[in-house]
């Protein structure tokens, strides 16, 4: 057994079923950030309009992203989605971006919150990259899981 | 003057016209990494054929997310694409892709090359969650870039 | 509160959480009109096929579009639909549409309504744009809902 | 001859074969309008972020919808596009939406033109559907086509 | 009465409504096969790597292509998918495909099950037409069914 | 050298550069033939509306897929499509399918035209699977491909 639940015994890739699973209310928060330059961060910071669309920018992106998450990976179950944030804050370094989103269906939905954070952080390359080219995505990641199988995973400290 | 290209002068968003730009050879290569379990590792590692289709599947994920790029990115241009390359080199801390992109088009393809880096990562972890729910997606930028106005553009050294 | 609610207190767009809605029979109406040159109306009144295809292509359009609301509307929710008619009259005027869109789950259907009415208007006008550059899609609203919290809406008189 | 070019002889629907048309400029610019209530008028005039995020998803999903204009209207030639604007103002009966498209390919761009338009308009009437289930998109429309075969064409005075 | 479920008493298409129908476990299975030359089946028979890519770019076309079913098929209801595994075996004349999709909706997946096996072919045929321009997809069929009204269908002996 | 031009020398799957190729006009023909009972036949024979739209929709399914192409095969490029032809034919034994794809791009468009084929097959199945479960796709191939470096081809004698 290889542990991976997306191949068979003989290795080949299916989109397992998921028949006997539960229905039943399901969360996943992920998070993650874009590094960006000290003249990218002033241009978001700074009071006016083009911050709120470039952010806004990226906030659209990042639900639709959500939204777009079993064409984009190819063993992901197409399921309902209930709910849909996506929060982007600008820090010293760059943006930190976080989503939750929520279903009541039979697979976890780790996956569309990661694909919704990572959307989210492309969609502001795309905004920033003629003041930054440079910029970077880093520390994408599932930070808490509720329902399911297996009940309630928190990242644990490092 | 925001310096943001993609939002015009009274802040609000717009696919900024590209019609005067020249038509020409462009190249653009992303790379980043997916930071796994040491278990995880040692699975794509195995010699049999699951490691093949898990980072197979990653690797057409990739391709597939780059042409997907003008669907997912709201502001980025429906361009031609020439070529697409992702590769996933398993690594002792967990798998890191590159990705290669080529056009002649009006516009320049680091976008679709960090989106392919994206994608490929975003579906390795998929393949892979059952065993480690904790992966990371650290790294992702663009490395080089070839062609347009802008000429060719190597990240800097850190 | 701005009673806007797909916008958080903060005022950020975000995908409604509709988790604590009951899922059940829901249903929508919605019509519109395509006013169109007399030429125009005289060509898909012709009994031939022609007349068949521009109407039927309409149809379909329509059809397909309700399925792609939750991709065209950043945060619609990802729903089921159990059934969708779309019916096209030509009249003096031009064409009117009519699209009833049918689901049960935790969602109202006006955006699929709509959608449904708005693409087919479109791809109306694609199909006798080379005789009426100067079509006009009009009067595109929705005309009943039946189901969910709000339970029965008709579109009061004007 | 019927006039309709997307179906041929026979009456069978067929997308039009455009190689022998010159590649060059072209433009369209369309609009079209959303009738509100007083009160949803009022919560789009003000002054706080909701305001922008209404507008700014709605610009956002006509811009993206001017991309999928291939895949929802049946007989629509894929084609590269150069530049996507869409404008959202407010006035006292609802909100004025004007879209500008243009590219250098095969065919002109008026259907993508107001299929932004129209997105853009299903979109704020998803935002604001909470406060007034009534609203109307009206006088959808194109205004100008610069390019192609025909020349400049602009909207007869009524 | 036609017969065609699909179309209304006045012969024009629409997605006929599933909402009386029960929700409950569905199964359905297609296979079909392509045609391909001795020097095809050679290289696919080859022990190295590119054998075990094109079958598992055309298994990963195939599963992704059952999730893009209601979008290809005009009348199709967008619906939850449960399972979706797809083989691919090569003999002495080509390759066999055989699907197997699983949900618990309203619908039948035999649409499902058709298009996975019919975007496999074709996936397959894009990654041999180097060698064997010639190559043909054949015997597309329904094997089996599960659940539903009709009950269980199984393919009569020809 | 394996021949399979979308893998790699180490086997990787790849979207192969084609920025070398000439750009060119192309075509390509591809049929294929979906066989029905003789109820099946009979309804699509019989005179009036609903033939018209069962055939109808199946063509608008096809031109359409042909557009989705590079969304369903992993490597093919997305390219510029100059015309699609779908034509359907009721024959004794079922349905004929032919399709023309034109092109002046750098890779050919049989798979565009084999695309066309499968999803108007897939499509006009859909619409008859009430009256005929056990309807079968079959000799669904290239016909003839003009243009590009392989010149003129055209499926020799069997």
């Amino acid at each position: 057994m290889s542990g991976l639940t997306h191949v068979d015994e003989s290795g080949a890739a299916r989109m397992v079923d998921v028949s006997a699973k539960d229905v039943g209310a399901r969360t996943a928060r992920a998070s993650g950030r874009v590094l960006l330059s000290p003249e990218a961060v002033a241009i978001l910071r700074a009071g006016d309009v083009p911050k709120g669309d470039a952010l806004g920018v990226a906030r659209i992106a990042g639900i639709m992203g959500a939204k777009r998450t079993p064409d984009l990976i190819p063993l992901c179950h197409p399921i309902a989605l209930h709910g849909v944030k996506v929060d982007l804050t600008v820090v010293d370094e760059g943006v930190e971006i976080a989503a939750t989103v929520k279903t009541a269906d039979r697979t976890g939905v780790e996956m569309e919150a990661l694909t919704a954070v990572s959307v989210a952080a492309l969609a502001l390359i795309d905004m920033v990259k003629a003041v930054d080219p440079a910029a970077v995505i880093t520390g994408v990641r599932v930070e808490e899981k509720v329902g399911g199988k297996t009940g309630h995973w928190t990242r644990p400290h490092e």
